[in-house]
């Protein structure tokens, strides 16, 4: 059966087709926060098949197939890469109206041509074709992106990380600007004392001096910042459940810390307190450097042990969370703003009830310095669809500016979800064309189009120091 | 006034009123979760007239006509039931956008084939209209369930109940399947310790030996579900404010289960201890039965306590909580999946917020052993009307697989309250249909055709084991 | 460019149509809740220029315009009025999609006919056309409420208040009533016991009589409630985070409050349950006379201590909260209604995620004796736009009976905000139309059109005792 994606696939209305093709979809990609794995663009890796790249490490997918009741073995089993292959495109079918039914059929479409849609009957030609086109150089990992039209791009690293691949993409004879992020998750996360102290010994190994107490960890917290800021890195992520200001109360991030170094068990309220000190110091340190600094919040993770067990995290079994985010964040931004160290800062939501507060939230921390400073974050992973990308900008529309959003980004661990770019933008254009068939906005095209492309393209741009 | 319910009643689209009319229509009704009275289906009940099967027992009118001024006698009180049904009509035209108003008029349609809007004008004439009909025999209890093609369908049932008219209804010549559903709240709430021990009185009756200690409590239990199963039953239910894992502390169920024989207060923290591992122990039952649980989460009950001091529950005061799921739910899960004792699940939510909360948490837990093993139900309650069916329906896709989905159920205490199957129906083929001409799915027929049915019909019939 | 803002504009269907132009638009407005300024109604103060009358004050304009990057001395600091101006009107363009565009185009025309749109080409006429017409009589304080055909209104008030303004408005040749409401937050809130001394010493002054404990500060309020009463007050209004009830322990609001005037620190457990008793004791005396009392809830105030250091509270540095809404709130309205003495109330909510709570409780204490008694108040401060009125709107009729609703009100600050209620009948009649449009509602005119005058008018003529 033939693709329902045509050139105006999302586009209801004339307006929205006029914005679309005359303003967002030849503009290249800023994608400032991903997951893709800097050793496969180093090596420009080749792809022995489309399962490889497409179906390793989509837990997306993962889910998918286990609601169908499909056997582990052809999810992240041993079974073959056809046979998983196959077993996925039986599924394809099923997830009608489920985000992966549009993205595997777009992507099919942009990075291998293929317009008839993906199920049993079509399996095996598809996998053949894609596998033969997968071959050829074009179709390295480096080749994808630069069919995506990539201009820039961000991966997502730890700070004991040696940047060697970064190292070598610089040097590349390329035209795509790829640079790391610096996600210092591991390093203010007590709750695991022996993981901490690993930790630990891995960030002296980077910074090539012991780490004795608190002092020491700061010290070497900031060298890697500077070693990160050298190669390039103007951005920093954390994911965290939600963010916090802890009074002082009698706790001591020092003795804490020496504590956790001594392999003591740290009780919760002092592992919330060092995390907070810790995370105040890097953000202080990020304001310091120009950098943006990303918050991932509300995730509910590793929720069932048993597979957690077999698999690992990452693997399927994460979800949404209903923490409390409002008041926290508030307090937590505020400690910095007091001294004037409040970094440009994108706050990422989870959970579709709390867009509100994070869209209102950003405005509180806006004080007329920067256009845009403090940021409510695109939609993010389960809201990373139609929906939730257009409850996102409605939200942001209606609490925030519109305007002054910097936009779409993958955050992807895969080659082939550059698409999604074209998907927001798609999207965009459409609410704003939507607005203008209602008689909710004039149709003064050459604004309107300047907006859009504000925001898929010139205000991340402008805002990111790249 | 004639009704605004045609045939393409909500079908805003022919792609959607193909589905419906060529696949939903006339698919038969497995009514999976309900309130009826097994006394009146064994009786086969024929009701004196319409006030009594439409009128009594129905708290979302009663809320309506509160709100609209009307005295407490016309609801609940001493007034006739020529009176309560005239002041019922007076109240309808300003139901409007609420759901009574469509379930009156379909109502009326289905049932009695009354195609004229009600309102003080047309009362008297539609009184006199339906209780004629009310008086054949096409109209009794099991005539009406009849005339709506219902194929099977579950009461709820206390653990102590004798199933006597289950059995009268097994042994009856219908094609009509009735089952019990096992739903146990009383017997892990603490709460009102006098009530409780009662209940534990009651219990003993029921399975024919002294409940001395907690042991006993759990065999007692037990014996209540071998008799549940044997008699049909093959799905639990239980209302709860939120799912909890609790940790052991220094609890233990058995001492507090004997000073709660003894009479003595439970403080909260062992009630919710005490309700956490008889809960837990009793789905470790289910999952060797073979059965479905089922979690109505989220309800704030008895908020009005001079009203619940005349009426009693469940008659109108009670309303949606905002008391957080995620964590609690997730654990308490981990911990029967940690086992492998996690029978297949639904679980439904009173407070829209928590949609994606609930639509991802079911995702945690497929594993691949059994096609849409964790379901988010049916909007329920409050949510059971057009908005939130579809917000429902729309998270469940977005963020899960519609495919799975075994749809809706009524929920309703009363029988005339099966058109809301065909309410779903039209509601769900409404949805498809649209994103068929948005262009957002392609139209083939006879694949959505399939998905509709799947989630109206057998979706249900193969996830149940009746 | 020439304005969006037609005749019809918001009303998609020809039945929005002719349910606003025929029922709605003409009707005069009731704005039974506002923050105008009593002085400079009673002065009928003549402004300036358009600065002072729209961007004074208005703190919305101003987190828009620090979004975008503008120096606080355009917004807030010692910039002219003509160049504020400018730098608000360089601003629009970029507010699309946010209210504001809606608001601003929308107030320029009802008010100064200007029919073109504002932009930094634009400006200057912009600024010079509206000078002119302020400088007029018709363009004063009572002008510009007379110009929008205001019936009546409702100030906000401290129970200090002198109402001498409210006299002279009283005693004023004006057909429109102008009426102080009672807001005692600052009576029930220790957190600063400095302000809160002070605040008891105006108080004093206000009653003329010592209050040396708590049975005085009750008499004192009692006798500010008289007051108030005898000018024309039937309205209190409370703004709170949340509504809750709190346990007797070892409390006791005497002591807190001798505490309090000595000066000592009182804890937050017993500042709560003494907001709690002074507010039930409030309640209490409302109800005994006849008054409609209301709760603001959910705002998450004073978020950045930075900004609040330079420019004070309510400057645009609020957001929205995640408090925990339900139980407390059934709670605290149970106890009153335990005794009878639940007056009349409307809950506003500020976070949209829980809309459902508050229009589910609205329904746990309408008990019949009043129509609509208890209200789920309209879209308030961030969720007063267009979505915004929608979800309320839609909850309310959903969740509720939207038949009942008494409707918009301001809200404001300023004097030319009042489009909003125009702006709000206009999406009341598309929400109707779009059902008639869709065949969910039958094209009863009359009816729908009686249905639409009682929400924008009558419904709240009839609630207040105005």
């Amino acid at each position: 059966m033939k693709t329902f994606i045509t050139d105006n696939f999302l586009l209801q209305n004339s307006y929205a087709q006029r914005l679309f093709h005359g303003y967002a979809e030849s503009l290249p990609i800023i994608d400032y926060h991903n997951h893709l794995i800097p050793e496969d663009l180093a090596n420009n890796k080749q792809f022995a098949n489309i399962t490889q790249v497409w179906l390793y490490g989509d837990h997306y997918k993962w889910r998918a197939m286990r609601t169908l009741g499909v056997d582990e073995a052809y999810i992240t089993g041993s079974a073959s890469d056809k046979d998983k292959f196959e077993k996925w495109a039986n599924c394809v079918p099923y997830t009608v109206r489920n985000p992966l039914y549009h993205w595997t059929h777009l992507e099919l479409l942009r990075y291998f041509n293929i317009g008839i849609l993906l199920d049993s009957n079509s399996s095996s030609d598809i996998y053949a074709q894609a596998n033969d086109l997968l071959a050829s150089e074009a179709f390295s990992a480096m080749g994808l992106l630069q069919h995506m039209n990539v201009e820039s791009l961000c991966t997502t690293d730890d700070p004991t990380d040696s940047l060697e691949n970064h190292h070598t993409l610089a040097k590349a004879d390329s035209n795509i600007k790829i640079l790391p992020t610096f996600r210092p998750d591991k390093a203010y996360n007590l709750s695991n004392i022996e993981q901490f102290k690993s930790y630990i010994k891995k960030l002296e190994s980077a910074c090539g001096f012991t780490i004795e107490d608190y002092d020491s960890l700061l010290n070497a917290l900031l060298n890697r910042i500077e070693f990160f800021h050298e190669n390039g890195c103007r951005l920093s992520d954390h994911g965290l459940e939600r963010l916090v200001f802890v009074e002082n109360n009698n706790f001591n991030e020092g003795e804490i810390f020496s504590k956790a170094l001594a392999g003591k068990h740290i009780k919760p309220q002092e592992q919330q307190f060092f995390t907070f000190k810790l995370l105040g110091f890097l953000c202080r340190a990020y304001c310091d450097h120009g950098w943006v600094q990303q918050f991932h919040l509300g995730a509910l993770r590793d929720t069932n042990h048993r597979m957690l067990g077999k698999l690992g995290p990452d693997t399927g079994f994460d979800s949404i969370g209903d923490f409390s985010q409002a008041e926290g964040m508030a307090r937590f931004f505020d400690h910095l703003e007091s001294t004037n160290q409040l970094a440009k800062t994108i706050i990422y939501n989870l959970n579709p009830a709390d867009n509100a507060i994070f869209a209102t939230m950003a405005g509180n921390f806006n004080d007329g310095s920067i256009k845009g400073k403090v940021q409510f974050g695109s939609a993010w992973w389960f809201l990373d669809q139609k929906d939730g990308m257009e409850k996102q900008l409605n939200t942001l529309s209606n609490l925030g500016l519109l305007s002054c959003f910097v936009g779409m980004l993958t955050d992807s661990r895969s080659l082939l979800s550059f698409p999604r770019h074209e998907y927001f933008r798609r999207i965009l254009c459409n609410l704003i064309g939507e607005d203008v068939k209602n008689g909710l906005l004039p149709w003064d095209e050459k604004w309107l189009g300047k907006l859009v492309s504000d925001i898929c393209y010139y205000n991340a741009k402008n805002y990111f120091d790249f």
